[in-house]
């Protein structure tokens, strides 16, 4: 998996990622390229989506191009498997209480996901938008005691999601809990950050890509102001997924997840669509290439 | 145009490429990214083309993915395009014979392009398989003066494009003419060339993106065994088209294009096909994103 590459267009003030990636998990390999960008005027100014993607699905044996998909369905899915991934692994294991800071789509996948490993109850949205903390409250209403809070209510919660496009931090050492787990999802670019330094500095810091975080991830501004260096950095999440490092133990109190968004996550949740679409006659065929 | 990036599937015997680009040609722009391969054993074993490519063309503006179109065609015309854009600026005024070392499919798209931009009326085919030959004087006969030949009969026309999948050098100084304009289209990986080291030192050498030539371009390996140094580099393709620099010169003998193909190309020659598809209603429309 190459680092993710970006072709900014500060006239359009948005940009393209390419993330292509191969993976083998032993009993399947899977390859492919998703094509995404990150153009926030689109909702105001054409009605679009800030975020849309393509995602390109492909045999690793021949290359044949399996099958092409909506990318951004995708990366709101597979988003919020990986704070759960990374939450089932660094969240107190009684985990009850879900806090979510920024109400947009991507804070629906984050509690879908999460309450899958924890036995959610209580969940404290918080947003600048009194439209999207309701919409947010409403949705899940039926299914979890959920209301609109502070931004230091949720970060209460034993659990917390960031996703928000903010560029300074929001969240202050004071705004969370002793053993809170944080998922910061929002920062996807040089410059932006969601999280007081203090907190990754003082927390348990566990990264998803060593490249891609120091570069755009929650990370990217302290590590080139030199605030916070690699010794700041616990663990790779891939290191603790298989053992080679360790989850939460009992010397921790504040743990960081800082999640770039990993193109072999979208290769491997591009697998399990199409295998669900193959399985049940979903989709349909065309010929692309007159092969 | 970020450099192509490479995932290697030595397990396979393949690889992908993800060429992404964005580019503003003054009264249009255009953004987009091609995923291609090459997998060598495909024919064989599969009975697919060694490359495969899929092409999503993008609106820069909001990134809305306008149109996935095949990326094999694509890549086969706007590689004879790059070759004759060099062999216009590069081969002799006059040049009316074209030779050609493999008779594979870029094999086709050399002389169509090329054809378009100088009077060719004599042509020699070079390639170890005599059918492919064959097919490819069948296929020309028609409209030129066609024949198969040795390397050395190619490489003495006044243009010569070498399209093959060698690893080590075939062309040699002396199987190419005094004046001889050469389009070294074949080498695409690290540790592979078509010509022989003389050639690049003693004519002048104009290469169309130095990150990717000096990784896997036709100079990749004298590059990096210190036989041939940027000193030895007359000029990027982009420079002479602008203007900047000097194509072909009274002074000039032999002339070398070492092409490794730019994202920007293909994005170019998906414009032009999503303009003319629009035009002429071709294509099928499909609902991707649910937007």
């Amino acid at each position: 998996m190459p680092a993710k590459s970006y072709v900014d267009l500060p006239q359009y003030n948005g940009d393209f990622r390419s993330m292509p990636a191969y993976m083998d998990a032993g009993d399947w390999d899977a390859a492919g390229i998703k094509w995404v960008n990150v153009h926030p005027d689109n909702p105001a100014d054409h009605d679009l989506p800030t975020v849309m993607g393509t995602m390109v699905y492909s045999d690793p044996e021949t290359a044949f191009p399996l099958a092409l998909m909506d990318g951004t369905e995708l990366t709101m899915k597979r988003t919020g498997a990986a704070a759960a991934v990374a939450t089932d692994h660094l969240a107190v294991a009684d985990a009850t209480s879900f806090g979510v800071v920024g109400a947009g789509v991507q804070a629906y996948t984050q509690l879908e996901a999460i309450s899958k490993i924890r036995d959610i109850e209580e969940v404290v949205v918080s947003d600048v938008s009194d439209d999207a903390v309701q919409q947010y409250v409403d949705h899940f209403s039926d299914r979890f005691d959920v209301r609109g809070g502070s931004i230091s209510e949720a970060g209460h919660c034993d659990i917390l999601s960031t996703v928000t496009p903010v560029e300074d931090p929001i969240v202050t050492a004071e705004d969370v809990g002793d053993h809170t787990h944080i998922n910061a999802m929002g920062a996807d670019a040089e410059g932006k950050h969601e999280l007081a330094d203090d907190i990754l500095l003082a927390g348990t810091l566990v990264i998803d890509d060593h490249a891609q975080t120091t570069h755009s991830g929650e990370i990217n501004v302290p590590y080139h102001e030199d605030t916070l260096a690699d010794d700041d950095i616990d663990a790779e999440i891939g290191e603790i997924v298989v053992g080679n490092a360790d989850g939460r133990t009992d010397s921790d109190g504040v743990t960081v997840f800082d999640s770039t968004g990993l193109a072999i996550q979208d290769v491997a949740a591009a697998h399990v669509v199409y295998e669900h679409a193959s399985e049940h006659d979903n989709g349909y065929e065309f010929d692309l290439l007159g092969v």
